[in-house]
């Protein structure tokens, strides 16, 4: 249906879609930064580990302005793969989709408006305490979620942190769920063995182990997530009692799903995840494995093909760069179901080479 | 209509209400601390005051958790009669319309989510240096004014800032609106010599006179305007341009009305003031007059009153004190066309009264 794949829990998902079709979503784009994703081959948000303190602030200027403000250019891949805010943006942009960026904690913050919900950035999670103040922030987070329930459809929840899926395999783990070697990633090979030893190393510090936490999701993200997780667990909890909630994103939100499953397990019914085609289908990951030992929830997938692009940073999405992130996915499949498919695939290609062109100055 | 007066440019202010009946509202409440309010007489807004460092944040957290954190019990002036937040809340609560915070610059930020827009505390106007960065949060709030005008229906923008009215008359004055003896006051006397020499010293110091800033808004509010005013007018222009946008406020709401009318006057075929009946009756000032000679907009009035209330801490703003402030007047209007005359003016004394029970600790 509207070029979204059933990946998962195919017929609550297809119902979780009928819900949505012509409805006025509201995308949240909830972004921080961390040390985790400064680690060497950890993420490919950023040229360098440096700079993926500027990635989300980056992403977050993207979708509201349609360009980066505290970097030139946009963010890339060491390899120069454009940021997958580039699909987002052009999603929400072509069906009119409002923004709103939620800052969960940023040591840079951007040039845009954005919710702050009083979260610090995070840190290493191999120090065994990655993030301050979680509790506080899923409060604040949760109020604005009511809130913001009230004024639009639903939401369509996003992110963009460097290291995320690195985070998101320690509170998994932390929570006993069995993710090791399931979490995608950003880079065309796996660091499978890389993010396990990263996780060990922080719940080793933080005196703790595979499961200890499995009724306590405030410390699994106070040791070893990151700080975008209060925030977005926050905006599902306070909105998903009263409206549909798609969580948009990859296998990161198998750790935001296992920690609103500890915290309030009633509201998920109104929950989904949205991801693209590229993590549905990704060999060196397993979200419905993950999913599958969290909650009942479906998963949905933009079937976004960029194998016929005339750009070979679009192309490379097709090789298993990327994948991924700021929401791509979820804001793809809100895009063709607010129009009820008047926006396909190929046109949604097309806003985004159109937008490549511009951004990446390409012809 | 629902027990709101039309007193100004009544027959587009009854087809603005027209329009908005049965829809959904966001309240918007701006925040921000300025030295202005701490000139001893010239605000209310604070039992001392230092004090109004801490009226806005707490404002805002009454608004969205129904108690203030950042300070014990509720902002109440040197008399101890409560904030008008106490109103806005009650109506707020009754209709369920979602409240955002933003933050136009503060020195205590509220422990509840609110908007960042770049902007910072404001200095004591007599500097002529009274706001920075004023481009830069218009452009920001415009921004998020465009993107919320695409999840709710309309927008009702309150404010809380102490002094503001001082500041007002700043604005005005350097833009060229006749406004001496004309801006109301939160204070059962109204300080409008004290008011007058404030904004002529903050003149002076920016080697500006009545009306030389009349084509420069931004200007004018960075020499003797308030970090509210950017933030406020740029939402207002950033909604207004695609949904109705109900100012609410006093007197205030005429120095942010003749900035957006510099700025973007076509907007203005969308924007009514909405009141109280205290500000529009109030024999020190004069609302209609001001508006008057800046734009041809409506200015409603909600019908309260608290003539009846078995509270004197209530009873008191038939005496003039407070009048209005953090959207009072507004909020009660859109909770009584929302419900469409089910919320009348009655019932919100009622649950103002009932709030007032609880927060003031009185029976």
């Amino acid at each position: 249906m509207f070029d979204t794949l059933l990946v998962h829990n195919e017929l609550k998902g297809e119902a979780f879609l009928d819900e949505l079709r012509g409805k006025k979503p509201l995308f949240v784009c909830t972004i921080a930064t961390t040390e985790t994703g400064k680690i060497p081959q950890i993420s490919a948000a950023g040229k360098y580990p440096e700079f993926t303190d500027y990635t989300p602030p980056a992403d977050a200027e993207l979708l509201l302005l349609g360009k980066c403000k505290c970097i030139a250019g946009v963010p890339v891949t060491p390899e120069g793969i454009p940021t997958p805010a580039l699909i987002t943006m052009s999603a929400l942009r072509l069906a009119d989709i409002p923004v709103l960026v939620a800052s969960g904690g940023l040591k840079v913050t951007p040039h845009v408006p954005f919710l702050e919900l009083g979260g610090h950035p995070g840190n290493d999670i191999r120090t065994g305490k990655a993030v301050n103040n979680v509790e506080e922030v899923i409060q604040r987070a949760k109020l604005a979620g009511e809130h913001l329930a009230k004024a639009a459809d639903y939401l369509v929840i996003g992110e963009s942190i460097p290291g995320g899926t690195t985070t998101a395999l320690g509170v998994l783990m932390a929570m006993g769920v069995n993710a090791e070697g399931k979490v995608s990633s950003s880079m065309p090979v796996n660091p499978h063995g890389l993010k396990v030893d990263t996780v060990r190393a922080g719940l080793a510090a933080a005196g703790e182990r595979f499961g200890s936490l499995a009724e306590n999701p405030v410390r699994a993200i106070s040791c070893v997530g990151d700080p975008m997780m209060p925030a977005f667990a926050g905006l599902v909890i306070g909105a998903a009692a009263q409206v549909p909630v798609l969580m948009a994103g990859g296998t990161q939100m198998t750790a935001v799903l296992a920690v609103v499953n500890a915290l309030e397990p009633d509201v998920l019914c109104n929950v989904a995840i949205g991801t693209t085609k590229w993590v549905a289908r990704d060999v060196s990951a397993d979200i419905k494995g993950i999913v599958a030992q969290i909650a009942d929830v479906p998963v949905l997938a933009a079937d976004l093909d960029f194998g016929s692009s005339r750009f070979s940073g679009l192309k490379a999405y097709e090789q298993g760069v990327v994948k991924e992130g700021v929401g791509a996915g979820g804001a793809a499949i809100a895009a063709m179901v607010k129009l009820e498919g008047a926006v396909t695939k190929a046109m949604l290609l097309k806003e985004v080479e159109r937008n490549y062109a511009v951004l990446m100055g390409t012809k």
